[in-house]
């Protein structure tokens, strides 16, 4: 079986290394050996090892009727599009780890591949080596699954974890994460939640058969949460996690949502340090299982994406499927219940509890109460009758 | 595709609501609708559901020809024994939860399903409803693997997570275990590490291809566990857990144990509470996975058994393979090396200096210390040498 690898950036050359370094181990288990046969980049590489099997020209490969598996590792939905789609109409198998363009052009690009008796496989775009996908189409999708949540991303989890751990402000944490290449110096994709916007979609559509848009998955991020709400979560026994939420309601609501949530400590979720990430899959038979490892890095993520080669050479995928969503998919967020943690302030006391309900105020934090359940709708009107009052909400995190 | 189900106790039930509640989900995966088709139990079920499914004649479903997948929950390894080596030979593929049979007639039983073309499969016989096996068999087999830990006995976690939560000593947890279900009136294949030295072998020999016998497994239970060993673990911001560990050196050296370790909270094992288990998978390009979830149970023991049966259904078996240990495996445990925390009295302050080496007192706890890394031989003469000097050694765990 041949390999051709499209780009050798950060993942594809830890790809190009495992392909290499655990030949053998990929060897004994295929019928036939994987090889890597071409590496596609515009860049020269004459150090490299690897430096005969670069080619500039992806017609080669797509021409090659002896590559079997393309591995699309470009990133982006320009070229990276343009290569799948063209890899896949000439019958050759596609292993991605390119979030963007699975959730912008999953449907497509996988309907293509059904058609083309071909796969279309992407471990590695959700949760970097963490088999997460696999386990979700293949090992627990005899369940019906309530709830796919994830802590997806771990530069803010990075963050959010020193915050913990160092009493750091966000700001300070942020320098800190990039200045150890955790984060970009353009961090938005990763701390105004999109990066997880676009991994929760994908869970979803394995989970629930519907790929919706980003740009109706009610997305926040964790620029506003302050040290002062760690010290509060704390105290109640909680950590702060940027969550992508996916849950399926007994009604059939759909909701999905990327927020920071307070997660007691005694659900797993809440445990996870650093740049780790962690999958929950909820299941009716199974209850909850949760898959946990590095989010990203070289040799992780080329770990997810050998898994789809290795897969697809001892002929054990479970098609990945979904079609987009319809009209009402997913259910409009206002209608989605849960419990918020607030610091309110400039109104008086009695009129916080006219208003939110019967609160749980924090002992030793001024201002700071958990509401009782509300609804995303409830919330907004409980919001704006405080400001009429005068008052004014400093922190809002939800509590999950 | 036809089922037959052989044991309708605890498992047994579970697996045939789960079939009958979620076939709808089965079914819109596999080619053909999965059918229960017999349940073999020697008591009869005269208001069951399933009531004109029970035979109490293995040889019907034996002479069948339509049963495809025959899932043994019977228990032990006399009566399903022979019922799945019988259906193997008649070229039926047998799904088990049945760790004892596994761990011991698992080399023999897969050679015959492997000659006869069919599949034995056992993902619930380790970890309850977590997918451990599938992982580590399709989604990391492609990876080095130089660990598998588990934390793969419900029992004893929820009693030492009594002690770590309630300052309670062993025998009052264990009392409170027995009083909720979670441990039986005889606990001692739990809480003597019985039950997790088969459930290691299974994982060490699908990690590393070599099926040990369970009397060259070093194993040690929680019984001799004080609260005093809980308060210093604590103080020294670790948990303990019994674990069941496979471990495979640079040199070669594999060694499998079963004992209870104190593990520093930041990893992640050392969180998992209450009947859960937890396993945890390192390999060389991904790094550390852990897979968490319920240990036991019905359903989701069910859940695991079910997922065997998908993926034959749909095709997605990644077989289980391994041979009988070689003599040299697993490694002496003798030359195990790791750290050693120590509660030891009687003696001069400067003998211990002496005998254990460059210790590591553990602050407000008298008489307790971390030893440098020791191999097990060095460790037993220290304990020689050490009463010797007229010390006493209280206690002693290992440290992870």
């Amino acid at each position: 079986m041949n390999v051709a690898l499209l780009g050798f950036g950060t993942v594809g050359s830890g790809v190009a290394d495992m392909l290499t370094q655990n030949k053998d181990v990929l060897y004994a288990r295929a019928e036939a050996p994987v090889e890597l046969k071409y590496i596609l980049d515009i860049r020269d590489f004459p150090n490299s090892p690897y430096e005969k099997l670069f080619v500039k020209d992806f017609s080669v490969i797509e021409a090659d009727p002896s590559v079997d598996v393309v591995v699309e590792v470009i990133g982006g939905a320009t070229k990276a599009y343009e290569f799948t789609k063209r890899a896949l109409l000439a019958g050759k198998s596609v292993v991605s780890s390119n979030k963007e363009l699975v959730a912008t052009h999953g449907t497509e690009l996988l309907a293509i591949a059904k058609e083309k008796g071909v796969y279309y496989l992407f471990e590695a775009a959700v949760g970097g080596g963490i088999p997460a996908l696999s386990p979700l189409v293949d090992d627990l999708s005899h369940n019906r699954i309530s709830e796919v949540s994830g802590i997806l991303n771990g530069t803010t989890n990075y963050i959010l974890t020193q915050m913990f751990t160092q009493g750091a402000p966000f700001s300070a944490a942020l320098a800190e994460a990039q200045a150890k290449g955790y984060a970009e110096k353009d961090p938005t994709a990763d701390i105004e939640g999109i990066d997880v916007c676009r991994k929760i979609a994908i869970l979803a559509a394995l989970a629930f058969g519907a790929m919706v848009p980003a740009a109706a998955i009610h997305t926040e991020g964790i620029t506003a949460i302050r040290k002062e709400d760690v010290a509060a979560a704390e105290k109640i026994g909680c950590s702060i996690k940027l969550l992508g939420r996916a849950i399926k309601e007994n009604d059939g609501d759909l909701y999905i949502m990327v927020a920071p949530f307070l997660i007691p400590k005694s659900l797993p979720l809440a445990e996870i340090s650093g740049v780790y990430n962690g999958v929950l899959i909820r299941g009716n038979f199974v209850g909850d299982v949760m898959l946990y490892g590095r989010g990203a890095g070289s040799y992780p993520t080329a770990s997810a994406v050998v898994a789809d080669v290795d897969h697809i050479a001892r002929g054990t995928v479970a098609r990945p499927a979904w079609t987009d969503a319809k009209e009402g998919t997913p259910s409009d967020f206002s209608s989605f219940f849960c419990r918020h943690y607030v610091v309110a302030e400039g109104a008086e006391q009695s009129a916080i509890g006219i208003i939110f309900g019967e609160i749980e105020p924090i002992s030793g934090e001024e201002n700071a109460f958990l509401t009782p359940m509300l609804s995303e709708s409830n919330w907004e009107s409980c919001k704006e009758r405080f400001a009429a009052c005068g008052g004014r909400i400093v922190s809002h995190i939800r509590l999950y």
